[in-house]
C-alpha cells in the first residue's frame, strides 16, 4: 500500500450482473420504468454485487465522533461535552440511530476519533483517541497531514471490518459538536463559494450566532486558504477527525467495492472530499437524504447526487441514511419475487391505439 | 345510517395523546426537530391511535380491481384482459404490491369490484362483480348513482373489514387498465383546470396517444359538465367502480379513525373527492408518493398533501403508499424507543455563545 492508498483503483461494475438485472426489470409485471428509482437501485445493486438477484440483508452503520477545536469559538449551541454525552447515549441504545439500527437489524459500529471532554470506556466502542478533538482551525489548522491521514485510515479500518462480516453495505454517521462548522469550510474552497452561501444554523443558532459562525469561517478561509492545493490540504486545515475518517471510509468503500449510502450535510462533504482525491470512487456512492442545511444542497448538486428522501431532518449520526435502507431491500425484494409477464400470464406487449 | 353515508361525522384526534406525544419530542436526545417529518409522524399517529406511544404493527392494504368502459376508445396501450390478469396476479403472490405486503408484513385485500372480461374465482379474492366495468363515459355515464352507491359501500366494508382485524393503517391501491382517463376527468372537473394542463401518459402513451386521450376527455367533459352539480355527480359519470370504492374507503376511514396513507395519481384523485363529500375526512389522511403523471401535482396542492416519498414510480396497486410505511415504523420505534436527556444524561440546555 502506497502512502496515498486512497489513489488505488476503485472495484468494478459487474457488467453482465448489471444488464441481467436491466434485462429481468423489462420482463416483470409491471409498465416499463414504473417502479422508478427501485428499478434503477436494484439494477445498481446487481452490478454493485455481481448478482443478477441483489440482497440487502447485511447493513453496516460506523458512528465516527470527534470533537472540534472550533467549538470554542461559540459556533454551536450546544457544548463539546455533548460528543462524548451522545457517543454513550449510541452504546447504549437510546440514541436516534442506536433506535434506527435496531429496526433495520443493522450493525452499530462506533468509533471514537478522539473528544475533547475524556470519557470512560464504552463497551463496545472503539477508543482511538487520535487527539483530544481537532485543534481551532480559526488560529491553527485543525490537524497536521499526519493525524489526517491517521484519520482517513481508521475510516478504512471500519470499512475493512464491515466487509470481513459480510456486509452488502457501508453507512457513516457522524457526532461531533461543531462540525458544520468545518464541513461549510470544507465545502467552501472545494466548490469556491463564499461561506456566507453555504452556511447554516446546524442545530439551532439564531440569526446573530449565524453571523458569528460566518465570521468565524470567513476569518479561518483568509487564515488557511493560501495553503490549500490539494483536497487533502483542505481536509486537514479545516476538517476535523471524524470528517476525515468518514472521508476515508467511502474512498475504501469503492476500493473494497461495496457501496457506500452518504448521509446528511457533514458525510456529503465528505463524500465531496473523497472524489476530490479519486474522483472513481462517486461509483460506489448512493445519497440518503436531502437536509435542511442551506450548504447541503451545492454540495449534492457538485456530487451529481440524487438523495432519495427529503424529510427535513438535520441530526446526523447516519440518520437520513438509515431511513433510506427500506427502500433498497423493497428495491431488492421486488426485483427478485416480482412475476415475469411469462410466469403470470400477463399481456405484455402494448396494443396499437 | 343514513343514504348518504359519508356525511356522517368523522372520528376525532385525541388531544391528549397528541399533546403528550408533542412534550415527549421535546424531551429526546436530539435537536429540537432535528428528526423533521419522522417527528410530525409520530406525533399525528399519536393523535390518531389515542396513545402517546403509537405502534404501526397492523398494515392493512385492500387492492380495489376495475374495469373502464372507455378503454374501448383507445386511451390506454394496455387492453382491459390485464386487469384481470393482474388480480390474478395480485392473489398469486406475483405482483410489485403482493411482494410488498409480505415485505411489510401487511395484509394484502383484494376486491374485484367488476371486470370487462370474466375470470375465474380466485381465493381469498371478493369478487362483488358489481357491473362488467363502468360505460364508456364518451357517451354515457360511466356509473348510474345507484352503482356509483354500491362501488362507493364497497370502499366503506373493506375499511370495517380492517379494523374489525385490528389494522392500524389503511392502503387502498387500484388496478383498472385506463383508469387515468376517468382520474384525469374528474380533477379537470373537481379542480376547474383543462384537461389538457392535467392529461398525461398513463403507463406509456406517445404524443400523439396523449393528444387523442386528451381529446377523448375534453369531449366527455363537455357531455357531463352541464349534469355535474355535486362531488357525486363527478364520481357517478366520469369515474369508475374501484375509483368509487376508494373514495368509499378514504371516508370510512375517517368516520372508524383510522388513518388512510393514500397512494398515487388515482387514488389522490379519489382522496380529493373524498373531501368534496366530507372535507373533515382530511384529517386522517397521509400521503404517501409524488408521481410522475402530470395531473397528480395540481390534486395533491388542492389537497395540501406533501407526500413523504418522491421516487418517480407511477405504478398504482397501492405501491407508493407501501414504499412509505417503513418512514412510518421509523416514526414510532424513534419517538417510543429513543432516550430523553434525562434518561440519558445528555446536556439539554444549549449554551449561550
Amino acid at each position: 500500500m502506497n502512502t496515498d492508498w486512497w489513489r488505488n483503483s476503485v472495484a468494478q461494475m459487474h457488467g453482465v450482473s448489471l444488464e441481467q438485472a436491466r434485462q429481468r426489470q423489462t420482463q416483470l409485471t409491471k409498465p416499463q420504468g414504473a417502479l422508478g428509482r427501485l428499478e434503477q437501485l436494484a439494477v445498481r445493486l446487481a452490478g454493485w454485487q455481481g448478482s443478477a438477484r441483489p440482497q440487502m440483508d447485511r447493513v453496516w452503520i460506523s458512528v465516527f465522533a470527534g470533537d472540534h477545536g472550533v467549538a470554542v469559538e461559540g459556533v454551536s449551541t450546544v457544548p463539546p461535552a455533548v460528543t462524548g454525552q451522545m457517543l454513550r447515549n449510541f452504546a447504549a441504545g437510546g440514541a436516534a440511530i442506536s433506535v434506527m439500527a435496531r429496526q433495520l437489524d443493522a450493525t452499530l459500529d462506533l468509533r471514537d476519533l478522539g473528544l475533547a471532554v475524556p470519557i470512560e470506556p464504552l463497551p463496545g466502542v472503539h477508543h482511538l483517541d487520535l487527539a483530544p478533538g481537532s485543534a481551532n482551525l480559526l488560529h491553527e489548522p485543525a490537524m497536521s497531514e499526519e493525524l489526517c491521514r491517521l484519520a482517513l485510515r481508521a475510516g478504512r479500518q471500519a470499512v475493512l471490518d464491515a466487509v470481513e462480516q459480510g456486509a452488502q453495505l457501508f453507512i457513516a454517521g457522524e457526532m461531533g459538536i461543531g462540525n458544520t462548522t468545518p464541513a461549510c469550510a470544507m465545502a467552501s474552497l472545494l466548490l469556491d463559494q463564499p461561506a456566507a452561501a453555504l452556511v447554516g444554523p446546524g442545530t439551532g443558532l439564531d440569526a446573530e450566532g449565524l453571523r458569528h459562525k460566518t465570521r468565524v469561517i470567513e476569518a479561518a478561509l483568509q487564515l488557511h486558504r493560501p495553503h490549500c492545493q490539494t483536497a487533502l490540504d483542505v481536509l486537514s486545515r479545516l476538517g476535523g477527525l471524524e470528517i476525515a475518517a468518514i472521508t476515508g471510509a467511502y474512498l475504501a468503500a469503492a476500493q473494497c467495492g461495496i457501496p457506500a449510502l452518504v448521509d446528511g450535510y457533514i458525510c456529503s462533504t465528505a463524500a465531496l472530499c473523497a472524489i476530490r482525491l479519486n474522483p472513481a470512487c462517486r461509483e460506489w456512492m448512493l445519497f440518503g437524504h436531502r437536509g435542511a442545511e442551506p450548504g447541503h444542497a451545492p454540495v449534492l448538486s457538485a456530487l451529481r447526487a440524487e438523495p432519495l428522501l427529503e424529510l427535513d431532518m438535520r441530526l446526523g449520526e447516519g440518520t437520513g441514511a438509515a431511513a433510506a435502507v427500506p427502500l433498497l431491500r423493497m428495491a431488492c425484494a421486488l426485483h427478485n419475487e416480482m412475476a415475469t409477464f411469462a410466469e403470470a400470464a400477463v399481456t405484455a406487449e402494448p396494443v396499437t391505439c
